[in-house]
């Protein structure tokens, strides 16, 4: 259906892990990539400038707090997200989902979709797979979502209630999406149990997506149940078709789950922890806070390229947070996102080059030896 | 004393105004000009990339912060000022003096300096002329201030006092000051009387000081009694050395001010109105919370160069301050700065070219007829 403006080339690939590009209306997204995330319609603290200079190529937003405020509408009338946010390039919003399941005070769920109240004003508000797509519609992105259902991992009775929900739902949004410049992507779900990710990943890869993301997980189950996951979905989805795997951010989990196939990742931790006066480095997180910083003249890494680590020193931030300035939160969080997009990037060049798992097992040496 | 690193090029003079560079080590300041006020060694919610951008020249920042938090000793040991907040640009130091007076809890003074509670933790500290300009020192400025006393300015009594202690402290920095690398302004005080002011900008430019500046105006008297104090002193001041006006940034302000004869300004107006989501155009103050910008596209400022007006609605900013996004407090800090730096720009060019009297009265006209 909208296979005409999206394609994803395949450049390399080494052992599972794949180095590509998704091409957009927006431009190209190379692959494996970091998604910085940007909530309101504004990664946090950070302006379209400084994200383009981090390297930034996909943007996130989320469609349930567009959705809340300011309005699909609004965003429509000013011309969409990409002009209303001033990012040029690719974006991606969810569907809301599981913002409703996170984030919304009561919920009321049926077959056609959730009400919910509104975490902003009370107000009640409802999202049906429908109403979801007309939504990101109005808002624009070049990656939309389908509408699923999000279930606590180790719940098997709700994993598979859910999951059945989510595959009635892929096939309601497949249906009501209009716009062929947006790639619509099917979601996988099934929490941690393998046999409902194999029937999920069966069923979503079975309905004709451009590209297909592995959601539900990273929120709660172990670290080896996420990657057992995510090795029994990515054997059934096409490898001919981008893998977005959804709301991971943790440095180590990026490098992991590239090796097992995954292309495409977003997260909100790097500007969340960057708020909380915490820059993440190869040897691990540094709080700023901490009064050891306070005459370091080091940056928050040796040998980064970013904006911060090139002009800024440990001790100036840490004034910066301990004075609690603003420009803490703008200079750690370029850091940070700088940090995930490198990571990515280094990723795809091993990639090219043959040498993943050497790139992989280096980089999670360097965190291990730091304790 | 500091002569040799310092000079002051008058280039043009219109009426009473005056177009000029300042030669400093770290660089040239054209007047007039505007300084950003960096408080903490930060211009809040803006980097210095951003402030570059803005085309701003001469930043300011506070001693009496700085010497309570993260102190002198710091900076120093860090590599002064400009390398710790990576201005590598002109930087002016306040002495404390307003700040002790304004902000500082329970103060003491005496002869030979003040002693006072932090505002931050309570404890006891004291400034004198030969702390202000050691702390100053440490911090590295290209222009430092003479330590003065700073009286309400309708107060005649206190302010004849503050006036003979201002000049008393202004010789001690002087005899204090050992770095030819910094150029020490001294003060004119006297509050809001003539005779007074008279008095001090003699007794004061007959010390040689590379620089002179006038404080204790805009903090309470009138607009012709501001008016009418700077003609007073201005007319005293050699005019053959910088005149700064300390702490001004209302528009209209500089507009009068520099017809008078004063050469810089700073003030924390452009980025603590931004922080309350408030722009500032040549027509008046936007109110960004104002649901009548909900749906608007035009930019702050139509015909605005910044960044911000570059790129960004009135509607989205509205978005990003209802949204309380830290972003909302960068892009309209980086418009009110821009639009003050553009201001103190076009009005040295139009003393250039001779035709600052109308100038100002169109930028007066523009804002009246706006009521």
């Amino acid at each position: 259906m909208s296979d005409s403006l999206f394609s994803f080339e395949l450049i390399a690939a080494d052992g599972d892990a794949r180095a590509g590009v998704f091409h957009t209306p927006h431009g190209d997204i190379p692959t494996p990539i970091f998604a910085p995330v940007g909530t309101q319609a504004t990664v946090k603290a950070v302006t379209p400038a400084q994200l383009a200079e981090i390297g930034a190529s996909l943007v996130l937003s989320n469609t349930y707090h567009l959705f809340l405020r300011p309005g699909a509408d609004l965003v429509a009338e000013m011309g969409g997200l990409h002009k209303f946010m001033n990012w040029p390039n690719p974006i991606l919003t969810d569907s809301g989902g599981f913002q409703v399941f996170s984030l919304a005070k009561m919920r009321k769920i049926d077959e056609n979709g959730v009400t919910f109240k509104s975490h902003i004003d009370g107000s009640t508000r409802r999202l049906t797979p429908e109403i979801s797509i007309e939504v990101q519609e109005k808002l624009g992105a070049d990656i939309i979502m389908t509408f699923d259902e999000c279930a606590p991992p180790l719940e098997r009775a709700y994993s598979e209630l859910a999951m059945a929900r989510t595959h009635a739902w892929a096939e309601r949004c497949l249906m009501a999406h209009r716009r062929n410049d947006q790639a619509l992507f099917g979601i996988v779900q099934g929490g941690a149990f393998a046999d409902l990710r194999r029937q999920s990943a069966v069923t979503i890869s079975s309905m004709d997506f451009p590209g297909y993301a592995i959601g539900g997980l990273s929120v709660g189950e172990s670290k080896s149940k996420m990657a057992e996951m995510i090795d029994v979905v990515n054997a059934i989805l096409p490898a001919n078709k981008p893998r977005y795997l959804m709301g991971v951010g943790v440095p180590e989990d990026l490098v992991n789950c590239i090796q097992r196939g995954v292309d495409i990742f977003d997260c909100v931790l790097p500007t969340r922890l960057a708020r909380h006066q915490t820059a993440m480095t190869r040897l691990g997180r540094l709080n700023l806070l901490n009064a050891s910083y306070a005459h370091d003249t080091r940056p928050i890494e040796d040998g980064c390229a970013c904006y911060t680590c090139f002009h800024f020193s440990r001790a100036y931030l840490r004034h910066l947070v301990v004075a609690k300035e603003i420009l803490a939160a703008t200079l750690v969080s370029i850091h940070n996102l700088f940090f995930l997009l490198e990571l990515t990037r280094q990723a795809r060049q091993a990639i090219q080059e043959g040498r993943y798992k050497q790139f992989a097992e280096e980089w999670l040496a360097a965190k291990d030896s730091a304790g």
